[in-house]
């Protein structure tokens, strides 16, 4: 499993004020909190609210690289700071987070992942919006995979996100998600990676440490392989790992969950 | 989602000691127990050990008809007791667990739950033992279904259970019988049940609640419809009834476990 750590994120209260007052301790405490609970990627994103977009970018992504040369997906939806932040995170240390069907937009992000030599997130939902059925889902997912191996990305560094909606206003989203996941998986052969900002799901819900287990894990069961989680949430991680032990991915041994985080 | 709770079992060192001294006082904690945690039917089995079968079955059943009506899952592998649990069980008020794949008990079980207008388990296992591919499995399974179809039982009223073997010596198993249950829900229109006998898959393991509970998941995203498990796990529950929120099969509210557990 690929976890991408979702916590440096100004949508939290904490990383809003830590960008805002240039506050260093605070991103580092979250760059080591996850890098130690097995993230395998950080996400970076400077959150909605800030008025100067490119420079909160630079700072954050300046602060974690003191710390880590880990893989930082770069979530921004400007394209100017998506450039910077990937040149900042570094060649071949960068995941464009995200990109879409809308044709233009797309390839202007394809040019950019071959630039930085960069993983890309693409979201199955294009100008007209997020569709609901599956089909719709994939017949985006087939267009990104098709203008991404043209702009020569490898499957292998191309992740196709089915984008979920909180189970609260959207209940019949998860299922044609899951759907959606299952069939990507068979689109191309050597497949591309199925991933989920999998915390949406539970978005203003009651118990969303159960909801967003539950649902990563029936989401492995279709052939999930990378999600943006709470790396941090140990019951969610370990729920991943036995969901893939389960799937013969990992040798059983009595201490499977201890063993993994130490791989 | 159908359960069965797997509790009055002979293999439970305290059901085995009430059937040897016919204590009925622990028998109906376990009736009443499983009841208010939600069970939709009981599994009755007197335990290997017994050296008169017929009588511990006869006691047993006889012991939970006097505390409830409920359906009860005869658990037995021998004729003339699964004949006579089934009759103190109740005409419709029985399941027969198991049948398999082997031709001629099959048809001896097929006219008992004719007789008996009882449910059927058929265990996706012949003569020659449990399969590993999937394949094979749905071979067996569509055996059974025909069978079943052929002596007028409804596809409603026939479980199929892919036998899932513990994780930690069968490792190939559990993908396979996940595999297992997604084909087996569209060999017949409508489709059989899919159920699992679900604690087997952690037998002798480590941190067992974890490995249940995520592969009950699991199952459920792949079209699991009913489980014998340990239904007074209410993480486990919890889970299962989560799996199912999430398929948009119950509707979302804010208590909805609670409100599951309620209906």
């Amino acid at each position: 499993m690929y976890l991408i750590g979702e916590r440096i994120n100004g949508m939290f209260e904490d990383i809003k004020k830590a960008v805002q007052e240039k506050d260093e301790g605070v991103i580092k405490h979250w760059v080591e909190e996850q890098i130690k609970e097995g993230a395998d990627a950080l996400d970076v994103n400077a959150g909605p609210s800030s008025d100067k977009p490119l420079e909160a970018m630079e700072w954050l992504i300046g602060t974690v690289r003191k710390h880590t040369d880990i893989t930082l997906a770069v979530d921004t939806t400007k394209l100017n700071v998506m450039e910077r932040g990937l040149e900042l995170a570094g060649e071949g240390k960068g995941i464009i987070n995200s990109a879409n069907g809308e044709p233009n937009k797309l390839a202007k992000l394809l040019d950019l992942a071959k630039k930085y030599k960069a993983k890309v997130i693409g979201l199955t939902m294009n100008e007209k919006g997020i569709p609901v059925d599956a089909s719709q889902r994939v017949e985006i997912a087939a267009q990104i995979i098709t203008s991404a191996t043209e702009a020569g990305i490898s499957p292998d560094d191309l992740f196709i996100d089915a984008v979920i909606l909180p189970v609260n206003v959207a209940q019949g989203h998860p299922p044609q998600v899951l759907e959606t996941i299952s069939q990507v998986k068979m689109l191309c052969d050597p497949p591309c990676r199925a991933v989920l900002g999998l915390s949406n799901v539970s978005q203003k819900c009651n118990n969303r440490p159960l909801i967003n287990k539950v649902y990563l894990v029936m989401a492995i069961a279709r052939g999930l392989d990378a999600a943006i989680v709470d790396v941090c949430d140990r019951d969610l991680v370990d729920s991943a790992i036995c969901a893939e032990l389960l799937l013969n991915k990992q040798i059983y041994c009595d201490n499977y969950c201890e063993a993994y985080r130490k791989k």
